[in-house]
C-alpha cells in the first residue's frame, strides 16, 4: 500500500500536511500509483474551497458540485459529506490555513490501464492539498485590476463537469501569461464568451446591468457565480444571465472575473483594449463586498447546522 | 526522491517492472508525486507501441508522434529518440513481453499547482509500462469481429494531440461496454464520424474503396491508419481519406477499426444493425494481412538502420 514516488524531486515547503486515501502525509512524499485513472484518463473531478481570515468560503456549495460531478461521471463518492467537513478542518489547521485554498480531487482509482470503466470500480482515490495565500496580494490585484485576452474555446462538450481534462485551460492560460495577461477568455465558435480558463466572466451593461453567460453545458456553474448574482439581485442590483459577444464586452462598462480563490477583480483591459476608463469599476468593487458578506453570513448559517 | 505511494492497493502483477525518469521498478510501487501536472491538469501525452512476435510495430512512427505531441503542448523531449528505444528494448526484456504493448507518458512535471506553464518548466515525468496481450484472444476477436455504437464526440478541439484529457473517450467506451460493444464510434455535430474513442473507423464503399476520415483536428493521425493508407495503396486497394456520416457506415458493405495494439478488425454491426452479412468482410481480413507485413517490414528497416 505504501510504496515510492519517482519524479523527479520537486520543492515543496517543508512543513505541509496532504491527505490521501485515510492518510495525512508529508507533502513532499505524497503519491498515487502510475496506473490511478487521474493520471492515465483525467477520469477524475476536483474542488477549491477558499479559506479567507480562518472561515471557509461557500464549503456547503462546493461540496455539493463535487458531489454532482462525481454522479456524472458515474463515480461512488469517495467520503460522506459530514466526514469530508471534518477532513478539511483538520487540513486548514494542520496546514495553519487562514487564508488560502483547500484542494480536493477524487478520481476513479488505480488499475490496469483500459479505456472503459468496469463494472466492478476501483476504490476512488481522494486528494487534499491546503496552501495559504496572501491575502494582501489578491487584495492588491483587486484595486490594479488585471489584463485578460481572449482564445478560441477548444474544450470538451461537458464543461459543466468540474473534471481534470484541463489542457486546453491550462493552453490558454499560458497564452494569456506570455501575453501579459491575468486570464483568457475563452469564446466560442459563434463569438461568444463562455468564461475564463479558471474564472467566470462579467460584464457591466450599459444600463447597468451585471451579465455573465447562462448556465449550460458550455461552463461550469460557478459557485461563486451563484452566489454573486443572488447577493446582486437582494442588493437590487439587476443581473442578466445570457451570452455576450467580445465586442459587447469591449464597450462594456466595467467588466469582472469571479473564482473561489479570487472574489470578484476588475477586468482593466480585452486584448490590450481598455474597458471603461482604464480602472477598476465602482461596481467590481460593490460586487466584491457584497460576495464577501453574502459568502461569510452563508457559512456562519451553514456552521450553526442551518 | 523517493517516497510513499498512498492509493488504495491495487492488484498488480508481482514481477511487472515499471520505468519511471530513469529507475526500473516493481511495477505495483511505481508512483507519481499528486502535483505531477499529468493527474492535476492532464498536461501530458502518450503512445502506444504494439509488440507482436518480439517485434516493435511502426516504433519510429509513435516515436516522432511522441515528439510532434510534446512540441505542440509546448513541452521539451524528455530524452532523446536513441536513448528511449534502448530503455523500450529493455522493457520488453523485463517484462517478457513478446506480444503486447508498450506505453509511454510524459507529463509536464511536478510543481505548485497553478493553470499556467511557468517559463521555467519543470523536469517533464517520463513513465513507460509494458505488458503481454494474448495475441490468439486478439485473434480470436478479429475473426469474430466487433459490434460498436455511435455518440456524441464531446471532446476537445485538438485531437490531433494524444494527450491525456481522455474522460469524454473513457465515458463513450464506457457505453459501448454497457451496451454489450467493443468500440463507440464518435460523431460530429454534422453527423460525421470523427474516429472511435480509441480506435481509427474505416469503411469499405460500394465500389470497394476503403474510406476512412481525413486528417485536420477532429481526428488523431493514427500510425496505423498512415501504414494501412499506404500498403493498401501499394496493393492497389482504392483508399479516400474522407469524412464519412452514420447512415453510410451503415449501409456500407464492410466496416472496421485499427490501432496500434489490434490491427485490423472487422465491425460486423453499428447500433445494433448488422453490416453487409454481418460477418467479417475480406477486406477487412486483407487489410489485417497487408498491415501485418507492412510493419514488419518497416521495423526490419528500421533495426537495420534505415
Amino acid at each position: 500500500m505504501s510504496s515510492p514516488v519517482h519524479g523527479w524531486p520537486a520543492r515543496f515547503p517543508v512543513g505541509r500536511v496532504t491527505y490521501v486515501n485515510g492518510r495525512y502525509l508529508p507533502h513532499a512524499q505524497a503519491g498515487v500509483h502510475l496506473e490511478d485513472r487521474g493520471l492515465q484518463f483525467a477520469d477524475a473531478i476536483y474542488e477549491v474551497v477558499g479559506v479567507a481570515g480562518g472561515q471557509f468560503l461557500d464549503e456547503e456549495e462546493h461540496l455539493e458540485r463535487l458531489e454532482r460531478s462525481v454522479r456524472e461521471i458515474g463515480m461512488a463518492a469517495p467520503m460522506e459529506r459530514g466526514p469530508l467537513k471534518l477532513v478539511l478542518r483538520e487540513m486548514a489547521r494542520r496546514n495553519r490555513v487562514r487564508d488560502g485554498l483547500i484542494y480536493m480531487q477524487v478520481t476513479r482509482g488505480a488499475m490496469r490501464r483500459d479505456h472503459p470503466v468496469p463494472e466492478a470500480q476501483p476504490r476512488p482515490t481522494l486528494i487534499i492539498t491546503a496552501r495559504s495565500l496572501d491575502p494582501q496580494s489578491i487584495e492588491d490585484r483587486r484595486v490594479k485590476g488585471v489584463r485578460v485576452i481572449t482564445e478560441p474555446d477548444e474544450r470538451w462538450a461537458r464543461c459543466d463537469i468540474k473534471s481534470t481534462s484541463l489542457l486546453p485551460n491550462v493552453l490558454a492560460k499560458t497564452a494569456a501569461r506570455k501575453a501579459g495577461a491575468f486570464e483568457a477568455w475563452l469564446v466560442d465558435s459563434e463569438g461568444y464568451v463562455t468564461e475564463g480558463a479558471s474564472t467566470s466572466a462579467w460584464i457591466v451593461s450599459d444600463d447597468g446591468r451585471i451579465v455573465t453567460r447562462d448556465l449550460s453545458n458550455s461552463i461550469l456553474p460557478g459557485v461563486t457565480r451563484r452566489v454573486i448574482l443572488k447577493a446582486a439581485s437582494e442588493a437590487q442590483i439587476p443581473v442578466e444571465e445570457r451570452k455576450f459577444t467580445v465586442a459587447e464586452a469591449l464597450a462594456a462598462k466595467e467588466a469582472f472575473i469571479t473564482a473561489a480563490t479570487l472574489g470578484a477583480t476588475a477586468v482593466v483591459a480585452i486584448d490590450g483594449q481598455q474597458i471603461g476608463d482604464g480602472k477598476p469599476g465602482p461596481l467590481a468593487r460593490r460586487i466584491q463586498e457584497l460576495y464577501r458578506h453574502a459568502a461569510l453570513v452563508n457559512q456562519k448559517a451553514q456552521e450553526s447546522g442551518r
